[in-house]
């Protein structure tokens, strides 16, 4: 839950009359997202969300982000649309940040992941693929292979406080990643974040995606990777072979998988875990005293990375 | 900042399939109010408040507040009013806790005070005390002078953590207060917590109070002196006397203040500095690590108590 900055009267009806969107009626902080200060703004044209660009966020990366959002809308993927002021610029500023309004989406994200949920976030992340190789922009994964061994190294010291022997279990992992990540995967614009609370449904539908700011390059099959860990297990940490299978099969009806893909499933899962791991490890050792968001669990992830560190093969997935 | 109550999809479908709201759209956790769980819901029929009452709230207390929101919405003060389920109730159950929806007030609480808007504070104030006389249910104030003394000595020992001397000077000054406290004014149903936060204004407008739920009987003129409190400091601690003057004489208009009720101001303005720097003390001392809620500072309190401490009397206020 994140509101990071607090945005004064005057400089938000200066901010909302620089775009065609009427006059402010309600201003309420939202208590989801981590990494940025979210709003929704309510003005006589209807309802929108605000946000401001925290720390986390660089700002030479927001052209991307920005752009993959009104390149996915104009391909009809529901997902916020970036309002451009009267000026011409959706990317402005607001209280020292950076900030833009983005169009409201319906739904929720789903509390409790039902196997239908991952048969549609199959196909919409299958879509979202296609639709993605139009976008010309391009963006590095700044948290994929190579980050990790840096990453891991800031929480080495620490890591036994979480578990013991989880700072040589994550220096094992990562030698082993680093030695057997695939090269060559098709790849193009990941989400790279498609968390269940990223995700929104309506009456048990996928009514839309949001909070592209991990959006990059990489393997599309990694960010499938990283949704068999963020839907696929369940909260006693078993792997839910139905939910994957309906995944990956809805999935593949949209875009098929290569037999390279598939195969590197599995390491990809791993690596995967593993970056999960080693932020919310982070993010565990270093949030502050009296802050704001609680941190994740990072040995959640922990049992995710030693399920596809044991299983034999992407059978293991129900294909 | 404050959502503690994660409710599930399918709870919050049948909660809701139990008013005539229409169905679900949208359901975002709001980042603000510290003692409940807050959240904008919209549904087909409209934009809706749904809170969750947390144990912070004594669940006995809350039809007094449920029906004093009641009260004040058939009185033409703007406020959230409860809305009721087919089966009659505004109070019901959702995540094995008390819990309501209300209609949504629009507007904004104002960041920046301005002198026009203690004007209309005093205004909506007055009106809401005269309105809330015809409200039969009573509820004692729990954090009066009679609770002030055992919330100190639960702080006591650790008081100086915050400042050196503060376990003293507040044991002087409850001493004082329980000496010299009023006896006699009228009284009537009070807010009690009318902070800028709580007091929506629209184009400049005032526009509802929110936030109900620390209201209780006491006297008018308490309730008054917490605004003197809350609205008229400024960041940097002083007094901002052409604040006061106008709230009071806004107030004045609409139901005019007694000698004994003028000449108490200071009395009960030196006891609502201390009831919150008092309830900010225990809660910066009690804070759990990782809390979500960030606590407020209890020495803004301190400088307003001595403010009052060393006035003449009422005419400090602008009378």
């Amino acid at each position: 839950m994140a509101v990071y900055t607090d945005v004064g009267d005057e400089e938000l009806v200066a901010f909302v009359a620089a775009y065609d969107i009427g006059e402010v009626i309600s201003f309420k902080g939202i208590a989801e997202g981590v990494e940025n200060s979210n709003y929704l703004l309510q003005t006589t044209a209807g309802s929108h969300i605000l946000t401001l660009y925290e720390k986390r966020v660089k700002p030479e990366d927001l052209p991307y982000f920005i752009g993959y959002m009104e390149h996915l809308a104009a391909q009809d993927i529901a997902c916020p649309t970036p309002l451009h002021a009267r000026d011409g610029n959706a990317l402005r500023e607001l209280c020292g940040r950076p900030a833009a309004i983005v169009t409201f989406l319906k739904g929720m994200w789903p509390r409790r992941i039902l196997p239908g949920h991952c048969a549609q976030l199959g196909n919409a992340m299958a879509r979202m693929h296609l639709a993605g190789a139009g976008f010309s922009m391009q963006r590095a994964n700044s948290l994929s292979v190579g980050a990790w061994r840096g990453l891991f190294e800031s929480c080495a010291a620490r890591a036994h406080e979480v578990r013991d022997g989880l700072d040589s279990l994550l220096e094992t992992e990562i030698g082993f990643l680093e030695a057997n990540w695939p090269a060559g995967l098709p790849s193009g614009v990941c989400h790279a974040d498609l968390f269940p609370d990223n995700v929104f449904f309506l009456d048990d539908r996928l009514s839309g995606v949001i909070d592209f700011y991990f959006a990059c390059n990489d393997f599309y099959a990694y960010d499938i990777a990283i949704c068999l860990n963020a839907w696929c297990f369940e909260r006693d940490g078993s792997f839910n072979v139905t939910k994957a299978q309906l995944m990956l099969s809805e999935y593949r009806k949209v875009r098929p998988l290569a037999d390279d893909e598939l195969q590197a499933l599995p390491v990809l899962a791993r690596g995967s875990a593993t970056r999960f791991l080693l932020t919310r490890l982070y993010d565990w050792l270093n949030h502050p005293e009296g802050a704001m968001v609680q941190p994740k669990d990072p040995l959640e992830y922990l049992g995710f990375l030693q399920f596809h560190q044991q299983i034999s093969g992407p059978g293991a997935y129900g294909l």
